[in-house]
């Protein structure tokens, strides 16, 4: 499938190289397909007009004159707040109209995240789409269909599906929870699987601010010092607490990567009608009013420091209080969000395979195509948990990654507009068959079919006959198949054994400092 | 679900009631719940730009001046081409550039079809979008997991089943085929079970000129021979044998509707790259190009009768030339076609919920899900087999219909933009709950909550725990048992007695006249 699209494994040129690591990597290693960055060239749809964003922007403002928000345990960040004009008691911060919207001006509207492999490095913004995997689930459902909790070796497994899956731009963060290590140290195992065990871009942790330290130190090893002084490399998940409160853990986080120059999603995650209000544009006004005090704090550490809109929205199910996935009134939220986010001209976080099925079965498959289809059309910029989330995100699952990750090769197809010209116009082939003829063997079709329609990897058209004789397999089978074939053909990306011997130490090292704690 | 959401239920007002058994349903039927008919209020994605379009407009003349079509044991078609002014040379017609376009001219932009329950008549065109389920099927998946041909005990549920789906707005045609029943008297016994056990619009035979005469005259029995005269009470399917070929037995029926003042779809059949050239805008040219024909075709019948522009369109993997669905080229076809129907002026129909899967599984999903966004953001107006579809069409699954039948519900919702109001910025509900706070228990929500989100019917949101002691059900299962508990619940609308013997009698008298034929 890969091999024949055009859009795979294109080298991209005019950027400038990587550190020292990555210039070795480019030397030495099996380049491994991986697609460009999604360029969105269909349009976005646009819910709302002007003059209900307009309103939406007003109240976000009344939000944060009136109503203020909570920075906690954070006195430091009381003190840049006071300092930067805003009216400070206790945690409470409220903000004089206008003082917000202006301090996130000097966020950049694009920037580029660099992987060790140059070629694979991307572009974040603009009409630009990057794919990472699913982001955080305890559990999973493994190829045994035994739903347990993860380990590192889940954690490994994901990595190599994801360097192994051509449609997905990105490594992520922590694709599960590797709950078998403790949890004040396996953040160190989990960036050394993704500069190790793949060569895509990765993302940071941000679980305390020194491991978000120690994430900038390894990627020094790996990029150079230099470079991670001058360039993004990481992109990291700051989450707010909806309604309306920063918690200094991931402000912390915040403060080590805007410092460093390094790119943070902020995000509010938000259950519709528990942490945000019942309503589509009560959501957004609060959205719009946690996202920029985020940003304008970003910058306050650090003008220019790359960020993006985050938006993690869904519904709720009001009588049993579950979350819902792939609804109507998220996809609303999305598309409103996405139209906030170009407003203010930064890059928009959100979208997903978002699902709330416990299997990888036809819930997942009506919500997860949702919630992809209205990503692309909400102008996403970055899509964390674009394959592989189950279980409303309790769950990570192998199946649903390669799923999941077939679909995200159709959307590369979306996202082009459809080509008018002589050769697609196809008048020779409508003259050589004329009324009652037939396609299939006319010289157009001939000189097109390899690359004319997107084709699955998983996905079943046998006639019925066939596929009753192999055993009448459903897609969780085929992608259970699919999964293990991709686990045993994978080959890790070339690396410099010494930056490899340099990481390990530094780990050992890191994890000598402090007891296990599995808080 | 539905008795909560206010726009079920609602009764159609300002509209001319039906004939004599219309008042009478009216009085006496009990009134089943029917979402209105969507109102579409997001835009449309339009993928084509205005140069794009005219260059496959004019593509479509050159086809139609320069090859043209073929018209199949047909002389009088050939003499009324002739009339019109067009070339006839053997079967083959072609045009002079403009004429076709000129007679299409006189086909409304927006029609009723009108329900023997005046609540349930549906307008077509516009920004309305009319839902209706699948049509066609030879095979069903049955509710004890048997693959068999289908019979008319099938097509009993399944018009109970549309019946009973408040989000169905129409009833279709052929949801299965009753292939229990002679070919040539199996229409009878379709049209007799859409008149009584659903109040809701449905669509004629289409197998034979005759047959389509015989729908004409049962619904003079059911809704009077004057009401019939003077209004659409059936939208009948014409499928065109694409590339270019109308056949006597299709063009027969289109003849009879349209001379009637009945309702066609006018549909080329694709599957794309074997009846079409393989590439997106070469398809374009060819559906323009046929749909035109047709509509000017049924407008030399009759001018002013009603239409729609049919688009069924889909891929195919070339390595097998089996029919592939949901995929992004079917998608940018249908967004395509969209855009040239509105440019004409007429209403259009394309979109389902397809899927080439066996089972509905999670391809099933996934590419169902693809159909149904794509159909409502192309504008289509009216969506055929938007629940029940398996396999490429092959196969009718009550199973899929009630699981579609609830993403629909979804796409009622998503058809609307979200309201920016006073209300919904919910700044009431913000101050009450502030930073740190939950909006579970606030007044805001407690007032809105119940219409505030989409809820699934089918769908299983139940924590893990509580799902597994229930036996773990998939989708499937939960679909399973919602189909029987609906078939157990269902209860005929009321319809005048003496209406269903004169039907009856008639369907007598018809089979009377001729031996049974299963060709």
């Amino acid at each position: 499938m890969a091999a024949t699209d055009e859009a795979v494994g294109g080298r991209r040129r005019g950027r400038a190289g990587g550190g020292g690591a990555a210039r070795r990597a480019e030397r030495t290693a099996v380049v491994s397909e991986t697609a460009r960055v999604i360029e969105r060239l269909v349009p976005t749809v646009e819910v709302l007009d002007t003059e209900a964003l307009e309103r939406i922007e007003d109240a976000a403002e009344q939000v944060l004159a009136e109503i203020g928000v909570n920075f906690v345990d954070n006195p430091a960040a009381l003190a840049r707040w006071r300092d930067a004009g805003a009216d400070v008691q206790g945690e409470r911060v409220t903000f004089p109209r206008g003082l917000v919207r202006g301090l996130c001006a000097t966020a950049p509207g694009r920037f580029t995240q660099h992987a060790r492999n140059p070629a694979k490095s991307v572009d974040i913004g603009g009409d630009r789409l990057v794919l990472a995997p699913v982001y955080g689930p305890p559990f999973v459902l493994d190829l045994d269909g035994h739903r347990r909790y993860a380990t590192i070796a889940d954690f490994h497994d994901f990595v190599k599906l994801g360097q192994m899956t051509p449609w997905l731009h990105h490594s992520g963060g922590t694709v599960c929870e590797p709950t078998d290590i403790a949890a004040n140290k396996r953040h160190l195992d989990m960036l050394l699987a993704h500069m190790t065990l793949s060569d895509k871009p990765f993302m940071g942790s941000v679980t305390e601010p020194e491991r978000a330290r120690h994430s900038v130190e390894m990627c020094e090893i790996l990029f150079g010092a230099d470079f991670v002084a001058q360039n993004t490399v990481l992109t990291s998940l700051i989450n707010i607490n909806s309604p309306l409160t920063f918690d200094s853990t991931m402000m912390g986080a915040l403060e080590t990567y805007a410092a460093a120059g390094q790119a943070c999603i902020l995000s509010p995650f938000i259950v519709g009608g528990a942490m945000s209000p019942v309503t589509v544009a009560g959501t957004l006004v609060q959205v719009l009013a946690e996202v920029q005090v985020a940003i304008a704090y970003s910058q306050l550490i650090r003008p220019g420091a790359p960020v993006i809109f985050g938006a993690f929205v869904t519904s709720i199910d009001m009588n049993s209080g579950a979350p819902t996935f792939g609804t109507p009134e998220a996809s609303q939220v999305i598309f409103g969000a996405g139209q906030l986010a170009r407003r203010m001209g930064v890059p928009f976080r959100s979208g997903g395979g978002f699902t709330g099925s416990k299997l990888p079965d036809a819930q997942a498959g009506y919500e997860s195509a949702n919630s992809l289809n209205t990503a692309l059309l909400a102008g996403v910029n970055f899509m964390l948990h674009a394959c592989g989330w189950l279980e409303g995100g309790l769950v990570a699952s192998p199946e649903k990654f390669v799923m999941d990750a077939d679909q995200l090769g159709a959307l590369h197809r979306l996202a082009a507009r459809p080509a008018v010209d002589d050769m697609t116009l196809a008048m020779d082939a409508l003259r050589e068959v004329g009324p009652g003829g037939h396609f299939l063997g006319c010289a157009h079709t001939q000189a097109n079919f390899k690359t004319a329609f997107w084709r699955s990897g998983v996905l079943d058209y046998r006639p019925f006959e066939t596929w009753e004789d192999d055993g009448a397999p459903d897609t969780r089978r085929l992608a259970n198949a699919k999964a293990r074939k991709m686990l045993a053909d994978y080959q890790p990306p070339a690396l410099d054994p010494a930056i490899r011997e340099a990481l390990e130490a530094y780990i050992a090292r890191r994890k000598d400092e402090v007891a296990d704690a599995f808080a």
